[in-house]
């Protein structure tokens, strides 16, 4: 891992700051704000603490701390949502996905009320006392595992994100959508807690001959995908938990298979089924679809990490800079994620991707997981800006320019596009979603 | 931070283990796994594949991905809920607590639905749109901020607990209750954004006679509580955000104070005012109530950090190890956590703390925050045991004795109780809530 992006960089920010580093560190600072206007908060109205008498607050009780034992967001975040249109897709919404407003998304955690939903049957319903895990084929004890006992194993708890690898493929011949959540809101971040495979696999003995592994869930598309057993020895897991509670239903309860970094179809939800065999199974989950159509017409099979990848996400269409005044300083943010390994760093272009400046990334930088980049910008009313993001991995990938996707994967694929994307600020700081050439 | 609990040495469990050194490493286990039972799943049903077919799935579409477009906990998961009962703080629901399930947390994260729920006039509800946040008092240039502006400040994430100081403050005088949510669940852990308050007093300037700061929350208790000026420019927060959403309206919608590590009262929720003086304001709140009570009739006062604690999570009185069969390998399962610092060790006592071994910690370990650790047990039935747990901070704390703590402190204090825990495991694997002197 990139030294400047180590945690302990990150907690060093927070190393005690006493009042007198903080008056000769800020000596300079403040006095640009004793003369003029602040810095970020350009309209603040300035110590009119009349308007604290305006508002009606605490003239009465609020609810009781019974009233939601399970809580909700508040009424006011009604539009902070999953969404879905037929244009994603099937068409079918049992055989469809609703996405994450990743516009709104902070830090690199989703929450399990917005993490991005993906069937091709249907959320199925499981009753966790009647579940099953069978794991056999190629294993000296093939074994019926009841939740209970599955939970038995030692646990480990990991933070990945689950990106579908149609993310942004409506997108090849450029944006669908002006919309963030709709052109790159197929994915979402979350903490999970399961088993290592490879831990179980010590208890039941795989056989050396095993190469490849068949996950199949219980929903009524079963979803079959096959995986060979160097990943599944590696970081494969099976997850019960997410974000500090159980699955829930649309992300496979009470258990889904987790393979860190590569492709969401693969995390077989509603797991009943792990066999090992010596060839792969070449399911219709991974002949007809999942595969990529290249310019020759042949297809790529057996494609599975998610590519080095990244946007621009505030600001976005959703949430515009029309409220900018003229000088004013910005966090431009975006979120950055490799299936390969760490993000080492992300460049950020105001031209469309001619120049590019370094971000920053912020907070905790780990594997296989968003990771946050922010770049401080002072905003001129006026300009026209062409922001695209290109992130790096230390798997040594960095993001492709459009052209240079397209003369390998043309444009007739829908899967694993990760060419850099582009956002243009208007002059009125209107934000629309472009493809630029290059 | 120590070398062993580093984030480097976490995500090192993960480095690629190909299928030659997975054979070597585990052939001798493997032995054993084919000799007798799986070491884990000692019930587990070996390779009763009929199983597999009279479980009725599949048979059916799910619902549709449309269906719920905020997502919602499985029916199955009904009684993982927050909980209150009038023995818990005021007895008034509006003035009162709801504890979060810890017995099936995971992880680090607890989801926004469990968060605990603390407050001294009931949860109100603030429209975002009215919101407005004043600092003024001993800042060079006073301002009053709606949402939109204060969001403007560059931000932050951090992860860390927040923990009421009368967390297991029924139980000076021993157990009260034989759960674990009730005995130790007014604590939650959770990804915050929001911008450090440092970072607006750059902007702002700050007098440098300023010593402390008033904060004031919008509620009907206005909760003001006095914080040296020293932690808010530490670490001193406001959040909007909380694990990847707005703050939940129980937590404080659309803003609270967050001071990593100190009394869950100081975080103060919708809050409206920070004012910055020479001396501490002595509001209700920090006079007659959240001071500390001695044997020698005198309160402590301003005393802040939650001290360096810890307790066993599995097993507990609500998920007991009754189905455990003699010579089962399990997983002793805890938390450890501290308001000055990160944890460097657990140790754990089977006998009440006669005697310890070390635990491992597990996952990310992180500054003020909940830091999981583990020990691989194998269990034999008909044992009674004491569990004891014991964690240490790099501020150089370690737990008390139950003894060590009443000496300084009596009995007759409600706060910042961090002597050791016990849990007895009984001869039928049945666990009680018990409290050793020593």
């Amino acid at each position: 891992m990139n030294d400047k992006n180590s945690l302990e960089n990150s907690i060093s920010n927070d190393k005690i700051l006493d009042r007198r580093d903080f008056f000769r560190k800020t000596a300079a600072l403040s006095m640009t704000a004793i003369a003029g206007t602040s810095i970020f908060a350009s309209e603040a109205v300035v110590d009119d603490s009349a308007i604290m008498h305006h508002v009606p607050w605490g003239q009465k009780w609020g609810d009781p701390v019974t009233k939601n034992l399970y809580g909700m967001p508040s009424e006011y975040e009604h539009n902070v949502l999953r969404r879905n249109t037929e244009l994603l897709a099937s068409g079918n919404y049992r055989a469809s996905i609703a996405v994450t407003p990743i516009h709104e998304s902070m830090g690199i955690i989703t929450p399990n009320g917005l993490f991005f939903s993906r069937s091709h049957g249907g959320v199925a319903h499981v009753d966790p006392n009647e579940y099953r895990l069978m794991i056999h084929g190629l294993v000296e004890k093939p074994i019926v595992l009841t939740l209970e006992q599955l939970k038995r194993y030692p646990s480990v708890t990991r933070t990945h994100f689950i990106e579908c690898p149609a993310n942004g493929g409506q997108e090849w011949r450029g944006p669908q959508f002006n919309s963030l959540q709709f052109a790159k809101g197929f994915m979402s971040c979350a903490e999970w807690t399961g088993v290592y495979i490879k831990t179980i696999l010590e208890d039941l003995g795989l056989k050396p001959e095993a190469q490849w592994m068949l996950a199949e869930g219980s929903d009524n598309s079963e979803m079959g995908r096959t995986v060979p057993v160097d990943k599944v020895l590696d970081d494969a897991m099976i997850v019960w938990g997410q974000n500090g509670e159980a699955l829930r239903p649309e992300q496979g309860y009470p258990v889904r298979l987790l393979l860190p970094g590569w492709e969401g179809n693969l995390c077989v939800k509603w797991l009943k089924r792990l066999e090992f065999a010596t060839e792969p199974w070449y399911c219709k989950e991974e002949t007809s679809k999942y595969t990529a159509l290249k310019p020759t017409g042949q297809a790529v099979q057996h494609f599975y990490a998610n590519e080095v990848n990244s946007t621009v996400v505030s600001p976005s269409p959703e949430i515009p800079w029309t409220d900018l005044k003229n000088g004013q300083l910005i966090e431009i943010e975006g979120l950055a994620w490799s299936g390969m390994g760490t993000i080492t760093g992300v460049d950020l272009s105001f031209d469309g991707g001619k120049n590019y400046v370094p971000a920053k990334l912020k907070g905790l930088v780990l594997p296989k997981c968003w990771t946050r980049w922010s770049y401080m910008h002072t905003y001129k009313k006026g300009d026209v800006l062409l922001l695209t993001s290109r992130a790096m991995d230390d798997a040594g990938y960095i993001q492709p320019t459009v052209d240079q996707e397209t003369a390998v994967m043309g444009v007739e694929s829908v899967y694993h596009r990760n060419g850099v994307e582009t956002w243009e600020v208007t002059a009125e700081g209107k934000v629309n979603h472009v493809q630029i050439r290059s």
